[in-house]
């Protein structure tokens, strides 16, 4: 059992996202990953998709899902649900920061381009 | 892809405990399962175990860890890691509602009393 605080951990960073991997492979797990991610205003992923479940809950801030061809607001406390090799991305429309929490059905989280092209991220996941 | 909006949610209660599920198998998943939990101070859960992955992410307050014969304390904004098949505590020892978003590697969340009984929980994991 580990205890970790998240305050002193080193976060990475994508253009616009603070990213922290809160738990996964490092930390001895083998089918679950949880990462935590702050966006900026008007910010988004890039359009991706993982090889696992994907949940993602947001604590503060509002954004759209773009997934499928539609477009889905979302507004803080809300829960997304995620289906595995469809490709998404979330958007940051809001004026503050998007802060989420996503748990993953796998570690690493393989994470690709709508092609199918590995997207490498600058984390461990 | 769901987008679920939290606050209209019923929720489930154990005594000190308000509980939702915010994902898993209701919602089409099949590896994973995401809970929000609030406990008010000085409540706990029961001693228990998983036959699954844990992390828990302490959003607000403080509380311990009972388990293997330790007690470990921690804050907010702390990521607690436990492993599958081990039996464990949480107590809420601040003076504030303790708020954690657990995710397990599997749903249903298979929950027993640590000698191995099953613990029937009042909520769809």
């Amino acid at each position: 059992m580990q205890v970790l605080q998240n305050t002193t951990r080193e976060k990475a960073t994508l253009p616009g996202i603070e990213h922290l991997t809160l738990a996964g492979r490092a930390q001895g797990l083998s089918r679950l990953s949880v990462w935590s991610q702050s966006m900026a205003p008007g910010c988004a992923t890039p359009p991706h998709q993982h090889d696992c479940e994907e949940v993602v809950l947001v604590l503060e801030g509002s954004g759209e899902v773009h997934i499928d061809g539609k477009v889905v607001a979302f507004g803080p406390d809300c829960t997304l649900v995620l289906p595995p090799n469809v490709a998404h991305q979330i958007v940051n429309t809001g004026s503050t920061a998007l802060r989420t929490v996503a748990a993953f059905s796998a570690t690493p989280v393989g994470t690709f381009l709508p092609g199918g092209e590995p997207l490498e991220l600058p984390w461990a996941s």
